[in-house]
């Protein structure tokens, strides 16, 4: 059987086929990312907002290659190689990044303690309900309505209650912080439940429209972003139903998304 | 109906209830407790791990009363009011713990980068992978036999896993760090299981049964314990499939763990 996503464009474009360009020669830190994925796209406007030096390597995370599974044992991107060590797992490496690039600024977490504890914990409420509420809406079948719209306000719930948190024109105010960069991804993607799913930004709330809009016009998160035509074929996928990465297989099993 | 837990023990007891003795005094940091609760029990642990100078409060979670909500608006331990500030979340105050109180010695987390995000990226396999599991094999009937094996073996997987990264005696070696503090609760638990499911520290491997030793042992995770017997309430409504924790439910809806 053909891997379930051969059909898969195999290279970013647009302006982040740019952005890949500009990033092809050694560093210390090689970023091993796959174009079209969202926790990937995490760590992508990470290092792009804090201007670090890295080498750009494209990999398909549906192919769990040799090589790439000594990166990472979970076969998942984003992962990176950091000195000839390996790190994975998109919320440690956005730490490690603010960790290992202290003089790379903006600084991504605020020097404050509390205010570091309170990016943390909403960074927790995207993960644990945010994400997995997405993605029970794009999975869920147009002839289960019942479950589309629990999904669906499910999500709007998870949302307000972000929204209910922003100081704008970004989650902490003047500044773009790890918040930010944490929800961007989904921000940039919300187009699919908005064509298919009946979701509305608007029935979120009207802060939450404005949000979105300065999140997804902000540059790092623009300069990342391949072409949406080309991430047809994914979404297409989860549509009907029949994606296989790691994460639609743990929301269809209700496991933690890995 | 009564709430469901109304005859639990409404305090610490043991070594746990002398500790609780001796921070009863006003101090910058408030800490919500429950004696009961292993996510909690990681906050308690780091607190006398570092010496912190902290007020102990006693809550019990399960009646969701109005002042907590406040603090928390999930209703869940561990809670802190820091400076008036109100922090949540288990891994996230053990963030805050080292960031709050760096002169507070033992470290918990390296000062090394790559360090850290390798202790970050083990503590999010036992969020992720050993919590579920083992909620799993408690929450498991007996006359359901194959989901019981299931889970025992997926458990006994995921603590391989971790077993395999152990320098010894503690994980990263001679020093306490964050992700002993992580997984202790559960160690200290575990005679739930292994009296009731079949599970036992040998079937993972000898690495760890002489680092559940350590961890077990250990002075700050033995002076937060309280006696097995008052539990007893608790761990038979688990045994029973009939405990109504936020993260029992979560288990049984198949989500996150909140």
């Amino acid at each position: 059987m053909a891997p379930p996503d051969a059909t898969l464009h195999t290279v970013a474009t647009g302006r982040a086929a740019e952005t890949v360009a500009q990033h092809q020669n050694p560093q210390d830190l090689t970023f091993y990312s796959a174009w079209f994925c969202p926790f990937n796209h995490r760590v992508w406007i990470a290092l792009e907002e804090k201007g670090i030096p890295y080498q750009y390597k494209e990999v398909n995370p549906y192919k769990k290659e040799e090589y790439f599974l000594q990166i990472n044992p979970r076969g998942l991107v984003p992962a990176v190689k950091y000195r000839g060590k390996a790190i994975y797992e998109s919320l440690v490496l956005l730490e490690f990044i603010e960790d290992a690039y202290p003089s790379h600024k903006p600084n991504l977490l605020p020097s404050d303690p509390s205010d570091r504890a309170h990016q943390r914990i909403w960074i927790d409420h995207i993960a644990k309900a945010v994400v997995p509420a997405s993605m029970r809406l794009t999975m869920a079948q147009p002839n289960e309505q019942e479950k589309l719209e629990t999904a669906r306000n499910e999500l709007y719930e998870a949302l307000r209650k972000l929204q209910n948190e922003i100081k704008g024109p970004y989650f902490a105010g003047e500044q773009f912080t790890l918040v930010d960069v944490v929800i961007a991804p989904w921000i940039l993607r919300d187009y699919v439940s908005a064509e298919h799913r009946g979701f509305k930004r608007e029935d979120v709330g009207e802060g939450w429209v404005k949000y979105a809009k300065a999140i997804e016009t902000r540059d790092s998160v623009c300069r990342t972003m391949s072409e949406r035509d080309k991430a047809k074929v994914i979404y297409d996928r989860y549509l009907r139903g029949d994606a296989h990465s790691e994460a639609a297989k743990a929301v269809k099993a209700g496991r933690p998304i890995p």
